[in-house]
């Protein structure tokens, strides 16, 4: 498999699963009774979904960045690296579905913490691209030596994303701030993401 | 990152969005008692939504044009650049959105309103993908520097649909075909904008 | 404009356009009472809309054919093709939409003939980005010209267009099936089409 | 017609059709009167219908990279290879309808009959192009000699999909579990296939 027709396949299901969120998105019926028969009332009722647009953009924009960054370094595309990033790509494009389920449920416990979970498979599957991609980066190594490498860079989405589950039983929006500040902390500049939390190590 | 694939997930995003816009549209049901069960009649009613889907794929169609000539003289994508064009992108993505309350509510003062200002934020957006692309095409200036650069060119879209959301108060129909007028002038070729307003300046 | 990234957003709408056919395809809601739920029943009553899906498929698909093997002799892209092409795929990513008509009103006269001018619609927008892109193959000439290389091949698609707008007044069916020969006229090998009707002139 | 565009509209047909299944997956609307308004009840009831999502992405995607190690060693992309790869991708983006019929009647014998004939259809039509795409890998050869490459490999999904098809009318959900099976058989590397079943032939 050359890299080029791999990254574009890539890049095409990120692009269009992150072009399809807002499919998902949907303003309430007019209701004629109402001054402007409700639009601006139900387009503002709507703003914890605006939220979770952005947040899930920004979510698989920087996803898209950082699998950019990790290919650039990998040799050689793999048949597993070519089955893992499926199960990634297959996660990924899952995520317009959490919005559906935001849009018909709102801001409910159930629907953050499903929002939340889609999240975490996503990190978990990025995780294991990442594991399996290694080898081609640094050469064959045990699977602790993999965890050599391993830097709050790649903890903090799994942390934060149960952090938002758990937050989401008592405070739902809590959630989706917590998920969109993981999209914040993934697309601060390396700088100054080792300003917060690893100013000595090199970052991976 | 490279130009190619950055281009490649922008390019993507331009052509998902502008092709999901016509998901929006949608027929009136059959009425069975009708002629043609209200078919013909159902069509024409939507010409207002043809004249907005139009103006909208032009919108972002001309907006992937003048994007490829400004990444054609940027010389490398910094990280700042991929993040504002996230932010361009998210924008753009969301104009099917838009599509989707001008189908239900019609053209109504708060529809044409909210299609605009969608319109402004994407031309917000650009403004600032491109005053921050600007360094790595002209060598690094002041923030007085980069408006040295700012021509009609710039100002057209901004004062556009400005005034487009104003005259939707008045007029909804007037606010579309100024949002479409807006679109004609980006898409007129550089010689033609120069008569138009800048005989004197060369064009940036 | 390179032609690499003027291609890859004009294979992008095709291929988009294509895929979101389907989306616009509904099987009927389950009825209760019966057998299969009326699931088989349903899926066959469906055929009608399985032929467009094949007639339109195939349309864009040969039209992307096509789009290649003319863009495959322009020597360069100019700003006229960069318009007139973002016309031709406005017209071509309007079609999902046509084919929401033919599922909501069945094969009814209108929605066949509202199908036709639709196809008819692209047939002209790629004839006139045809004639656009002329002078960048031929070199310069005038509009007299540019009819000397005008062949059957270039007249097929208007013609067969009419003429099944006009049958469908008769028969939707018949109006179909005109509009999916013309695709396969245009799917035969340029050595087939000679035979059947310009078997002395060289094919343009 | 340059490999590379044929390529790069094939990747984009596969990877919109991958994309596109989530959209016909629907939760159920909220139910005031239950906990959680249904919604953990609404999203677990659905697991049939994520199993037939993996099952689905996943033939998709495995074609998509057996689609692309075929055209790596395709010479050259005729005309008969362009019209056949069309109808490959004419099958393929009409998975999510299958996804919407499953989506409506739940994991039912007539659904999942249908979801099989849609698989058998994609599986038919790769057959076709591999032997259409198979002279120039091979050079000219008759029909029997196409057949002398034809292995285990070939076959599995024809049987897959058959066996499925006629498990559905007892079992519907064994049905789904057979079509998962096949696309995993095709998943595994080449190297385990052949432990499987067909130890001393080099691998197609």
């Amino acid at each position: 498999m050359s890299k080029n027709r791999f990254e574009a396949f890539s890049d095409g299901v990120f692009a269009i699963a992150v072009t399809l969120l807002v499919l998902e998105l949907h303003v309430p019926d007019p209701r004629p009774g109402l001054p402007d028969a409700g639009l601006t009332q139900g387009l503002l009722a709507l703003w914890p979904l605006y939220l979770v647009y952005a947040a899930s953009f920004a979510t698989i924009g920087i996803m898209w960045i950082n699998h950019h960054a990790l290919f650039h370094n990998v040799a050689r595309v793999t048949y597993a690296i070519l089955l893992f990033n499926l199960l990634l790509l297959m996660m990924v494009a899952f995520l317009p579905f959490s919005i559906e389920v935001l849009s018909k449920f709102g801001l409910s416990r159930g629907a953050v913490e499903f929002n939340g979970l889609i999240f975490l498979l996503i990190g978990i599957s990025y995780g294991v691209l990442y594991y399996v991609a290694s080898p081609t980066i640094h050469g064959p190594r045990t699977f602790a030596g993999y965890f050599t490498t391993w830097t709050w860079w790649n903890s903090v989405g799994f942390i934060g994303y149960f952090v938002g589950i758990v937050l989401a039983r008592f405070s739902p929006l809590a959630g989706i701030i917590i998920y969109a500040l993981v999209a914040v902390y993934y697309a601060l500049p390396a700088a100054t993401r080792q300003l917060l939390n690893e100013p000595s190590k090199p970052q991976g």
